[in-house]
């Protein structure tokens, strides 16, 4: 589709709408809520970042895979939350031939109908990473969009824990890349476990999969309430700080002293070993702690009994990526930052195309969490792009001679812009500094008749207007500002950007 | 939001479905008609080529602007053509607060709707570029999809037609920058003299919009149809090659020659620079010919009179990028391959905000058509990046030691992974060859007793297969293969890559 749309008869209504436009009919601007407008500098450092993620998946053999944004509602099943809201969180409508579409909610899903769709002619185990926005039908909230990125990376039809290990390593080298060493631990768990527990304490079955989920999501606050935290939740509920109360699961003494011991010694419970979901998730553990350990990971990547990881869909080990430091939240309160990225094994989706079972697992860093996280730390990749060189306009007829200019700067690699406003040398100055920009070039009658420019530094004169206080003196100095012949405009400007370390582009 | 979803009840339904899926109510797992799948190499060289183009971009003093891909309908406004079909081209939605949100169509409406929205804090002129999808809800044809991504600059606030000549020449440049050199011409016109043009033969005013729109798709076919072809459209009309009518403008013999006039001598045509805006139209693109001359774009950059561009919104100067050389198209004809870009002034468009005329200019490329440009010449970025190194799993009680070795690759900015399939050497090693491996690790028990493995060429290999015919002889030589103490496969491996002109990234 070449450029911009074709002419058609429906649009020529526009440009008479234009001249009846006043305050009264006049459209609001507004960017609809909970979606955002991405400004340079947070997308310089977000391309940067997801450089460096790309680099680490590609090193681990992954190979990026994209798929459209737009899925057919059926494909993308219904896994999401809000049932009283209109699409039950996706963002869904109807197409000409009366079939439902939806915005992907995330690239899990996809991923399973694409890999169903061309299963025979991909190469097995098919390993691939993905990064794009997904839409999410929620209320906004704060740091909460309907429109996020996130960046996964999933190996479909290897059977074998060493793949779930391999993932597990992959996020902690993307960690390690992204300068977070010693910040994070990537937490392993598996889900059969978790259902052995349940089996251990009667709870296995449909008929109790609401006081089972109860369970589960008091497990997964053990980090945040400790142990009595957990034993409240499990039993009649828990009372709050502010006053709050959750009502527990109300369990019986003997169900809550086990899952209790389950949380204080883990894997060696025996009740748990006693079931066979629990003995093949501890057997499954086992195998992935030993891969961990013999690539030199075990003090990057535990296994953590607490860790429960949302989706119904999965079927083995599951994952996250918890960043280990404190920070103040919306409310004011110091707390750790929390989980970046998650995932695990989910052998059951490719599966509700093909019929057969399709081993896979895979997870996913939330990467606009991910760039909160390293904005707190400090430790965001300086993606240090100067603003552009500035050719100051100081005569209307001569836009050609300072084009040139700008031209000759841009050959020689250099960013550059001849201002293209209408106003005045203070309000050029003005925009050159809004921009950023390293330097000026000005060129008056004067300066054009004698064949030479005027460059001056805009950071070096900066710090002098800090010294100088006097305005005569100033003046008089013309500090960081030379005068040189047409000739050696590139060569002073080069100058100026080596001075400061900047390179120019 | 943190990776996958959260837990949640109506999620749990999901493992009970699988049990019962049987062939009969088996999802069929298709792409949505109008849609694509990405796989690795495509993306690999789109993400080369945008890198390119935003390199120039760059260069040229602009700052990168990403808006979401959902805007209220209302901010877009009703540009597209197909009024006959749900939407009007568009995908569109109700949100819950009955508010009607649509997919962007292009970049351009979204940036206006930012630019009224921030325009205070805005430095300017505004100088953007964008990338990202656009969506269309019209019907899906050959190497026409219903998503597509686009590759947009502007600069707002700039009422010079230097902003103009600026984007040409970038335009030039991105070419350039994308070995296009030769094969392309940036041509430019203004809507002004075509708005001369119409009001010389006396079609100006609301009452003539639908005449005035066949005359200026007359006008836009003289590339391909010549100026006898577009005399018979301004006239009763053209019958082609097919027998295929298309009613002409039924101009009158003197509105005609006028018309003619202007196609066969340009801007010097009397009726039109007698006409205001005809003048001021003329002026402007003498403004922009000395810009582009005094910068040495003129063999690139030239003023077309033929140059129509669709949409009405632009109110001035009209630019589009043209590739120059014939392809053959899917009816088997050989054809220019036309274009891949363009864009022009379209000071109205931020109005409709802020009913102030604010004026802007930019372009838009359409990214899968220029890269269908150069992979039809051949000129798309070689990635050169090879498939992993595969690390065989010759015994499943060893994994521990393949992935050790794997580690050690990785580590050193390797590559490669652990063979994660549950089948036997011979699928392991079709697997290498299928992902595109420069070598494979093998160990099997005896060279792990002996602290060696063998690597295997497979380059080396595959040439040395098309030499040696004979099986014993495939079998004494072991072409490409050697065996190594297991502290030199990092240096083995990179041997190999480094012979192949591989960096194992």
């Amino acid at each position: 589709m070449p450029g911009r749309q074709p002419a058609d008869p429906v649009l020529s209504s526009f440009k008479n709408t234009m001249a009846k436009t006043d305050k009264a009919d006049r459209l609001k601007a507004r960017l609809p809520r909970g979606l955002q407008d991405l400004e340079s500098d947070s997308l310089r450092v977000t391309h940067a970042t997801l450089q460096k993620i790309r680099a680490v998946f590609e090193r681990y053999g992954f190979d990026p895979l994209e798929t459209p944004a737009i899925e057919y509602t059926d494909a993308l099943g219904k896994f999401l939350p809000d049932q009283d809201r209109p699409n039950e969180g996706v963002f869904s409508f109807q197409d000409d031939d009366e079939q439902w579409l939806s915005l992907r909610y995330d690239l899990t899903a996809p991923l399973a109908r694409f890999v169903a769709e061309n299963f025979d002619r991909l190469p097995k185990p098919y390993r691939s990473y993905r990064n794009g926005y997904v839409f999410r039908n929620e209320k906004p909230g704060p740091g909460r969009f309907r429109q996020f990125m996130q960046f996964d990376a999933d190996t479909v039809g290897a059977p074998s824990v060493g793949a779930d290990a391999e993932i597990c390593m992959m996020a902690a080298d993307t960690m390690d890349a992204l300068g977070l060493q010693g910040q994070y631990v990537v937490r392993v768990n598996n889900r059969k476990v978790l259902d052995g527990v349940m089996e251990a304490v009667g709870l296995a079955g449909d008929e109790h999969a609401a006081t089972r989920l109860t369970v589960l999501r008091a497990i997964d606050k053990l980090d945040r309430l400790g142990l009595d935290g957990v034993r409240a939740l499990l039993g009649e509920g828990r009372r709050d700080e502010s006053g709050d109360f959750t009502k527990g699961a109300a369990l019986e003494a003997e169900s809550v002293a086990v899952i209790m011991g389950y949380l204080e010694t883990g894997l060696e419970l025996p009740e748990l070993r006693g079931t066979v979901a629990g003995a093949e998730g501890v057997a499954e553990l086992a195998q992935i702690e030993a891969l961990i350990e013999a690539s030199g990971y075990s003090d990057r990547v535990k296994i953590d009994p607490s860790v429960v990881r949302g989706l119904e869909y999965y079927t083995g080990p599951v994952y996250e990526v918890e960043l280990t430091f404190e920070t103040v939240n919306e409310r004011g309160e110091t707390a750790r930052f929390g989980s970046v990225a998650g995932g695990g094994r989910y052998d059951g989706l490719v599966a509700r195309f093909r019929g057969e079972k399709v081993p896979a697992t895979g997870f996913s860093i939330g990467v606009s969490r991910l760039l909160a996280a390293l904005g707190a730390l400090g430790r965001l990749e300086q993606t240090n792009v100067p603003g552009p060189v500035v050719v100051l306009v100081m005569d209307k007829d001569q836009t050609a001679v300072y084009q040139r200019i700008v031209s000759e700067l841009r050959a020689a690699g250099i960013r550059a812009e001849m201002y293209l406003g209408g106003s005045g040398m203070k309000a050029q100055m003005k925009y050159a500094d809004r921009r950023g920009s390293s330097c000026v070039v000005i060129q008056g009658g004067d300066e054009r008749e004698r064949g030479v420019v005027q460059v001056k530094d805009l950071i070096e004169g900066a710090k002098a207007a800090e010294t100088i206080a006097d305005h005569e003196e100033w003046r008089e100095a013309r500090p960081a500002q030379v005068e040189v012949p047409v000739t050696e405009i590139v060569a002073t400007v080069r100058g100026i950007l080596a001075r400061h370390g900047l390179d120019g582009r």
